[in-house]
């Protein structure tokens, strides 16, 4: 609702009589398609979309795929989401692995880590693809051009890493992207690159390491701050609104997945109000900017 | 020369001219060892090693194989320094792969984190091992008796990972530690483990992540501060010193190096005075309390 009055053009799926009791709540008559069946987080994804072919996964799915719908963004079970995507949406033609595009905010921007966690392993060509598809996300997201490439890695040297990261660097000096070496974790705050690629494994902690580290800080400074006089901390806590803000995963969005034959955004789990929001918002502008066209286009060119 | 007025017997090991200008300019007279060649970063370890036999890491090896020291502490190539333990000092019976411990701060007290490098890729069986070592050390220097141990993984199901992760699962739970199931990365902030395995390769982007995502934090935080008054902002400074000091990775000290016959110990390579005499007395602490005996101990149960 918060995104239709935004302009977002949204419709629901769900549980018909749910969504019309809590969109009457909110004085609110946006469209809605019923989908009665439910994929729980603990369901094997490609079972639950063949059981299940009523849940809103597959429902939003299938809007997508019949052109009904330019974009469509769940906060449900990752995998089904994926393996919806794949399954009645479609890879772009080329694409190997499709792959979750992460918004990791940094001082002043943001970086775009990819994978995120669709692909656990993953072979030096796919980081490849992921490098052109992060790049084409980061062009229109972060509205630079030629975007800064770096390989998630042990050092800095070319020659660290894994086989993958050894194997990976040349190819990605190759390719047509704007490479600029091996990137560290502690690059999130350096921001030496707007697009960094890594497996999904590696990619999923490092988002959960961040989150947790922040979280940690804080904390720890929280109890330091204990000592400021109430008056004081006030204006600490004013002053840092900002800064949480800027922090919260929830105003970032959501997760695209990228390599699909439509914008396909991944919103976090527990999502509030506003992140659904923010998460129906940037996929509105990803669909609005062509992003499907353009991934589409890199990928064959390459 | 800290860590020798606190109480600690140690012998330098370098360039002798050198360190003795540098000791007469502290006014001390602590005793040197000669080592004359040196081990750059950008060296083959393996090679360094043996082209070079009296770099200080190799010194410092043999004086730890011969008895006369019972630690070594080394803020030099990492490579070298696990090259040296492994060949000069050896590992322990029955230790497939030493690896490294690094003390990562959390509220209120600390998690140990290994593989934090020495091996980039692991088997199953290799974690249980770092889940004994690193048991033994978080008794030590943690205080705490059954220690928890976590796998580090892509979320908390049993099922989660790749097939390393999901197969050293159920590894885990029949080996004589205290195994509390898959961690996350945001358990950094909740604490949920004590001992966290992984590989070294995620080990290391674990850590540089979080030390980026904790410098970045900072970074935005006091872009956001920089509105409050110059007095608010000294006292809110002021308060947040012994948040600096808990979180500096100086003040930890150093990574250990587990699985080897002797207590060794790499220090960050930008490490100041304060971190190495940080090192060294960890290092002493460790000697004193016996974890080698105690690592080789769990090993031959096991």
């Amino acid at each position: 609702v918060i995104a239709a009055e935004e302009g977002c053009e949204v419709i629901l799926v769900g549980d018909e009589t749910r969504l019309k009791m809590e969109l009457a709540d909110l004085g609110s008559d946006l469209p809605i398609v019923h989908a009665p069946e439910e994929i729980g987080m603990g369901d094997d994804p490609a079972k639950a979309l063949r059981e299940k072919p009523n849940s809103s996964i597959s429902v939003c799915a299938r809007l997508v795929r019949d052109g009904e719908a330019d974009a469509f963004v769940s906060a449900g079970s990752t995998g089904a989401v994926m393996a919806a995507a794949a399954i009645v949406i479609g890879r772009l033609p080329g694409v190997w692995r499709p792959a979750i595009a992460a918004v990791l905010p940094t001082p002043g921007s943001a970086t775009l880590l990819l994978d995120a966690g669709a692909n656990l392993e993953v072979k030096p060509k796919h980081l490849v693809q992921f490098a052109l598809m992060g790049s084409v996300m980061a062009e229109i997201h972060l509205g630079i051009k030629n975007p800064r490439v770096g390989l998630l890695n042990n050092g800095e040297e070319p020659s660290k890493g894994r086989k993958t990261e050894q194997e990976a660097f040349p190819l990605l000096q190759k390719a047509s992207v704007n490479f600029v070496g091996n990137v560290e974790g502690r690059d999130l705050a350096t921001a030496k690159a707007d697009v960094m690629v890594t497996d999904g494994f590696t990619g999923n902690v490092v988002i959960k390491t961040a989150e947790g580290a922040v979280q940690m800080a804080a904390a720890l400074a929280m109890e330091e701050l204990a000592v400021l006089q109430p008056t004081v901390l006030a204006q600490v806590m004013d002053a840092l609104e900002g800064f949480r803000r800027r922090l919260d995963y929830e105003q970032i969005g959501g997760a695209h997945l990228l390599g699909v034959k439509g914008v396909v955004v991944i919103a976090h789990g527990a999502s509030s109000r506003v992140a659904i929001a923010n998460a129906v918002k940037m996929a509105g502008g990803m669909a609005d900017a062509g992003l499907v066209a353009k991934v589409a286009e890199r990928i064959a060119e390459s």
